[in-house]
């Protein structure tokens, strides 16, 4: 298995991922255009989809077909993109660019935004609850449904927006600003691989710990990253504004830690993710590939 | 059964989701605190939980305990608040007046108020998938959730509130206008009727049907009745500036129907909703009463 391999199920996943949604949106009735597309402007627009992808590849180390994780990994999706279409907003960070392309409130308006983002929120939940996928038993959609709104709602990525909106022009404590990550963008990137773990009948607790603990770890070292980039990229290669975070005043890793001392707590967990993995009686090298992934990256 | 009988059930139903609810809330972690607070605020201030009387009844009507119920009525409240959060949003309807109190945003801020409504509208999905409750099964626990998600959103209420901003200083068709309220009151309305027939094993095809007839012209009726009293009623009863479908331009059935016509179509509704009961095998006589209490409601 070489990088490139984890290259190209990432862009085969991405492919997939934009043909199973945009089908999704188009069987939508017509009655409310502009809210339809301003959903499919959200979901499509560029993104990586490293949360499908990083889904997916448990799933797969946990010998789950695509097939069967696909609507699973299509619902995180939606929960990612109506995120950043609310973030997005003026009463929230904000910003004109996202991937390199106006926001959904610039794109359309601030109202259909709004109504996007909600619609995308329900649709999350109606993918896993309606699909007719033959794998899940109406108990793991239970589940799923259970994980993925614990780790979205006030208990996850909303708390943690909150958590970080009120940081703005504070400077936080270290364990302050990484509650508010594990939060934030934690609890998400954990659900990707803690569905794919409540889709594996019989799976050891242990097992489970293992994979909660590196998801958990590369989510903090995704923030770590995400923050050094905004210090050290051009706005070129972000796809947006480079030194949002020192203009909006938030607290980041390399402004409580320095750059240098970041990048080592960017290895650090790193290095709790790939140890995560050792415990593990699996396969696991596309989850190693997908954390390098992580630590790699440059937008 | 007496119109006394309708009211107690009314107001007991208000104090045991009141107290659902708090406690739902009450058990979150204080992680973000402000958030935390204004869910409560946007949950508990005022109401009259229309929709858990609704589901309760019905419920009633099909044998199954309020205890049952209640999860499901507590979940469908989530999210009528978060749509209230969400639709007196600045970029929305602008109100700073919700039942006779400072709307969210006002309360609070806007950014606030948009992951308040974004948390709520989660909280419903996680309320019917982590309840305890022995007699929703797995199947019957997704069938809600599919229910609920496809009324509230893009096909149901998301849908409808962004055909209502559309319609805004525009002279609609009367179609167009009842397709407007049948997806932004009249879905969520009726999936508080139909989430009870999801939980009745064996209900008869026909018996859903009528069901769904009631709880689309009740929908109906609600919507006329809430155009009517924009127009009639003092801002003192209704806890909101009267006359502010006037103001905001929006078309409504006395616009469009004139007074008396829209009196006229209300009691149409009306009619249809009690033939619908009356060709049903069950004592119908709460939802009756029901009906009645949307026809004669002053606020």
């Amino acid at each position: 298995m070489t990088e490139a391999t984890l290259a190209d199920i990432q862009a085969e996943t991405k492919n997939t991922i934009d043909a199973y949604l945009t089908n999704y949106i188009q069987r939508l009735p017509e009655h409310a255009i502009d809210l339809k597309e301003a959903m499919q402007y959200a979901l499509l627009v560029g993104g990586k989809r490293m949360r499908p992808l990083l889904h997916r590849i448990t799933a797969e180390t946990l010998g789950i077909s695509y097939l069967d994780s696909l609507p699973v990994a299509a619902a995180i999706e939606c929960i990612h993109a109506y995120s950043l279409v609310h973030d997005d907003l003026p009463a929230m960070d904000d910003d004109d660019l996202r991937r390199g392309q106006a926001t959904c409130h610039i794109k359309y308006d601030e109202a259909t935004a709004i109504l996007a983002g909600d619609a995308l929120q329900t649709l999350a939940f109606e993918i896993i609850a309606d699909t007719s996928s033959k794998q899940l038993s109406h108990e793991t959609k239970v589940k799923l449904i259970t994980c993925i709104a614990k780790a979205s709602g006030y208990s996850g990525m909303c708390g943690g927006q909150a958590i970080d909106l009120a940081a703005t022009n504070q400077r936080i404590s270290l364990e302050r600003l990484t509650q508010l990550h594990q939060l934030k963008t934690g609890a998400l990137l954990t659900a990707c691989v803690e569905t794919a773990t409540l889709m594996t009948p019989n799976i050891a607790e242990c097992d489970v710990a293992n994979f909660l603990t590196y998801a958990q770890s590369i989510g903090l070292a995704f923030q770590v990253q995400d923050d050094i980039l905004d210090v050290t990229a051009s706005s070129e290669v972000l796809g947006k504004p480079s030194g949002s975070d020192q203009k909006a005043n938030k607290s980041t890793y390399p402004a409580l830690l320095g750059l240098q001392a970041a990048r080592e707590q960017l290895q650090n967990y790193h290095a709790e993710a790939l140890q995560a993995l050792d415990r593990l009686p699996y396969n696991t090298q596309l989850l190693r590939q997908f954390a390098d992934l992580m630590l790699n990256r440059t937008h």
